[in-house]
């Protein structure tokens, strides 16, 4: 999938006396010592995590929009909320018209920095929770008011939770223990790799704030964030401490005070220390009191601008992506065998599925949500099932066009033989987490349908063949995706791929796949991306063609200053609709990758399907999977 | 060609005694108000152009190498040079043991901050002349040694020019004017233009830098620097001013006077008040002294530090690309078909050289020099020729492999029947300027030789044929010059294309395509560039096939979002050896487009060579254009 989003509500939400409430605290001398004129709503939480808990829903609440990205800002006069083209449609229904919806990217809309300056009076505030703006954000932020008079000021007690008067508490859910069956590497061994970064870039300290990060590193999950296998936290590493900040309470469980050895560290810098997640802040500022004229922190520059500045800046070492994304990123042989294992059963769970459709669709009483629930229920009956690593996009015709459409009752269209169906979906096992999509048609699919689905195809499999030198960022891959689609004058806005976590976010850094970045680190072997590009036709249907695929050395002819080469290996394994194809339309290079691929499906998950004894599954994917000439 | 550089002389410059002088003045009061303890040498001009006269070669005068791009800094013990991959050999041969190469790209070099950093004393001051080094080079500069208790200083008197007693003088050449036969838009109307673009984006004054974008301004050339028909003068435009800033001396033609109307202006707002070179910086003092509290000043980030400083911060608007070297990069309607010309002119230039190689190599008597010479005196021939666009990459076996070749009497080799030949060439026509490369083989080149050229071949007609959405950045056309090279483990460590000038600088902003950069500006119609992949096999062979491309609108089938399409089309049309190719490895649209480009040669250029009575040229192009099955 391209990316998420939370249930859409398609009422707006009355927000007249929330707003009211806002603004009167941000006169409150109880949360501001002088007034402030604006105030900004950013979409995140403290760790700037993707997915967020309920309880940091807060620019949902205060204006009824929730998609993945926005910001609200509310003055006295005014409240504006800015999100990309993916949500206007949707924001638009969902905020009243207190509301003023900023699109992103049209050339008309302010940036929130113009539109600030342009309405506030002279020498005015703008308040910001700076638990969660990022340091870089702040930075821009503060430097464009401070440039128009105003500025830009860090309010501690959050204002919207000040008027939140149901707010949930923050989850504090049973911590999972992973060994190294699963890891392939001790979390005591990530320390000591860490530290080696560390004395290689001379820092003394590492603050780590991505939950994602620190789950990685501690070999540990969670269940806070729905879809995400994180837990709330923070820790920081010095060469002979660690740290790890977390509710106390989930330390009570004999498994995780072991697999942590809390009661018996094997060496003293091997000891982990734990405190309240809330001491963060006071214990950062310990550490950075006690700091050598010559020490370095490292925290990642789109950590909380709270916790960037509390380390003093001549100790700061800010870093686009810490060594433990990096080290995050590349996976290691026990979680690559993890992620074929969990791709192999996702396989059979879409088999089945597929199935079950193509005998149920003519009945006439599969619907965009019953088939994502029997998804669900497919994939609940593999080994390792824990949950899905995101909303399923399950859509039929029109709503396929619609890029991050999740069905709702209002929405929910059935399936039939006569339109586009369109599934990305996908789960967290304990050995991996998975991510694909499928375009399918279950009658007869039209000309102009094949012919934009094969040139998605042409575009996905022109990445996954790709071969590239190693040191290729892959960025630089992104218009392979695209070269078919573009000869015809088509297109598709979103970028080709994000990097995957094993057992662990859907979306990671800090490599991937689009036009819209230059930030991105090298791809190396090991990494594993998504390969999804798409077509959609508005008001009509929607075509992607989503693997999830590893980064694998590859052996060309020559080696040119024995720089290497890199390719991809597909993990996904499910067959790709031979009926959406138009397969004159394919070079003989591309038809023999297909054939390729679908004997792999066979093979794989076949035996897969043997073992589970699912015969109908079984015929499926040999029918689907005959070789096209 | 993809970049340039002035002679290579072997032997090392001794520099004992220059550097003595040099650390000599650095504790002058007569230049430094206090010592200072290193101090910089850019390799660029006050206009930061590529290419600089003679008075301007500093870097070079103070250390000996002198290619197109490199830094020196000189402190009380040290001298070290820094420059990148294609000038390692020529600068560790060209540099005496006073001086340490430092080599930029590898793991292991330092970069200049973190080098003086590591070696200055406490408390160092740094010094920089501030004209000749950019305004955003001067703040990461000055902000790294800060960071590091040390400060960058401004040392107005260059140091040396202090101790460089044989220098040039700044040269003043004769000043051409171009008609609209040529420019196709008046001054008058250029200025008019950005005029509107100065009130569109509420900037009061504009300041130009670039010597390129002056020319282009004013519709005028010059030849102070080689290669680049400008000269030296700088440009402040106001809603109701034009300051020409330039030797008066040059001002006193008739013709020149004329067309500029400095003595009868048509309007007050379009009146060229002119002032001596030198004089820029006291006026935009006087200018800024000046400027309303809300007023804005346009300068481009990368002008000088000096000239941008004069602008109060507040005042000040930098721009990475200005709206002069857009407007120029978008070539209307009379200069496209003046580049036409050009290219027509210069085909039949090089159908007369290939032609003439053919007889006289198997006579032994052609070397790289001479070829270079013979293809210049063909050039000189053509109508409204004016010089050469760079300096001659003329390149046999093994010295083809050095993307930066110049032969040089030491190095030049015999062209033969058994080694390839690379020429990259170009010219200046006052309808146009040219820049092509041809890689051919005058006897049998090696089925090693024909698989590489047919991949670089592949990528060419890959970019020139690719069909890509309106707004599409060059940059992300790079890699589908490369994919071919890449699927069999092949690379160029250079970029694919730059934008080139209308009888101006070969290398342009803002557009190109290269993996190198994301700061590119979209391709536009009416937009130019170069198109140029290479393969370079280390002490064998180099190849390179470089056209000009025009960026024109296309007309795919579909027109997703009514975005428009574009495409290229050749400008250079100059046949592409068939010798050359490995036919078999052609997929049919690629055989489509090497016939279809030569059969376009055959009529634009046969028709010119007929026209001219040049009958051997003419028939090596019949010969030459022979469709390939």
């Amino acid at each position: 999938m391209c990316s998420l989003e939370s249930d859409t509500a398609m009422a707006p939400k009355i927000t007249v006396e929330l707003l009211r409430l806002l603004r009167q605290a941000m006169k409150n001398g109880k949360y501001v010592s002088q007034p402030i004129q604006a105030y900004i709503v950013p979409s995140g939480d403290a760790h700037q995590s993707e997915y967020i808990a309920p309880c940091d829903c807060r620019r949902e609440f205060i204006c009824g929009f929730n998609g993945s990205a926005g910001t609200a800002i509310v003055t006295e006069h005014h409240a504006a909320m800015w999100t990309d083209g993916r949500y206007f449609l949707q924001a638009s229904q969902q905020m009243d018209s207190n509301w003023t919806l900023m699109k992103m990217g049209l050339k008309e809309t302010p940036s929130q920095e113009d539109w600030l300056i342009s309405i506030l009076p002279e020498n005015s505030k703008v308040g910001v929770d700076p638990w969660i703006i990022a340091a870089d954000q702040w930075k821009n932020m503060s430097k464009a008011l401070a440039s128009a008079g105003h500025s830009l000021v860090a309010v501690q007690d959050n204002l919207i939770d000040a008027v939140w008067v149901d707010r949930p508490a923050r989850p504090s859910t049973k911590l999972i223990t992973l060994g190294l069956e699963y890891t392939g590497l001790s979390w005591q061994d990530k320390i000591i790799a860490l530290r080696a970064k560390m004395t290689e870039r001379k820092v003394t300290w590492f603050v780590a704030t991505a939950l994602d990060e620190i789950a990685w590193l501690f070999n540990l999950r969670g269940s806070d964030i729905e879809y995400n296998p994180v837990f709330f936290a923070y820790a920081i590493v010095g060469m002979n401490n660690i740290r790890l900040f977390v509710d106390q309470k989930r330390l009570t469980e004999p498994a995780v005070r072991n697999h942590l050895q809390l009661d018996s560290p094997s060496k003293p810098e091997l000891s982990i220390q734990t405190s309240p997640y809330e001491s963060i802040y006071t214990e950062l500022q310990v550490i950075c009191a006690s700091l050598g004229s010559k020490d370095k922190v490292w925290i990642c520059d789109k950590a909380s601008c709270a916790l960037t500045q509390v380390i003093p800046k001549i100790h700061r070492s800010p870093i686009p992506y810490t060594p433990l994304c990096l080290a995050k990123a590349v996976k290691n042989t026990t979680e690559i065998q993890g992620m074929k294992m969990a791709h192999i059963k996702d396989a059979v769970a879409l088999c089945e599925l597929f199935a079950w459709l193509e005998k149920e669709i003519p009945k006439g009483t599969v619907t965009e949500i019953s088939a994502a629930d029997k998804a669900e229920e497919f994939r609940s009956q593999q080994k390792h099932f824990v949950g899905l690593s995101f909303p399923t996009i399950s859509s039929v015709g029109p709503n396929g066009a619609i890029i991050h459409y999740r069905p709702l009752p209002e929405t929910n269209r059935t399936l039939s033989l006569n339109e586009v169906y369109l599934i990305d979906s996908g789960a967290q096992y304990s050995d991996g987490t998975t991510d694909v999509t499928r375009t399918m048609h279950f009658g007869t699919p039209s000309a102009f349908v094949k012919e934009c689905f094969t040139y998605v195809l042409k575009g996905h499999i022109a990445v996954s063949a790709a071969v590239f030198p190693n040191g290729t960022k892959g960025h630089l891959l992104d218009s392979f995706a695209r070269a078919a689609l573009w000869e015809s004058g088509l297109d598709y806005l979103h970028g080709t791929g994000h990097g995957v976590g094993c057992f662990l976010n859907v979306h990671e850094g800090p490599c991937g796949i689009s036009y819209k970045t230059f930030a991105d680190e090298p791809l190396e072997a090991g990494m594993i991306v998504s390969d999804e590009p798409g077509y959609y036709e508005d008001g009509s249907f929607g075509i992607r063609l989503e693997n999830v695929v590893l980064v694998v050395p590859a052996k060309p002819k020559y080696n040119y200053r024995n720089r290497g080469s890199l390719t991809f290996e597909p993990l996904t394994l499910v067959p790709i609709q031979v009926k959406m194809m138009n397969t004159e339309m394919l070079t003989p290079k591309e038809r023999d990758w297909v054939n390729e691929y679908h004997m792999k499906c066979r093979e794989m998950v076949g035996a897969e399907l043997e073992s589970q004894g699912l015969k109908e599954a079984l015929e499926w994917l040999i029918r689907e999977t005959q070789p096209i000439v």
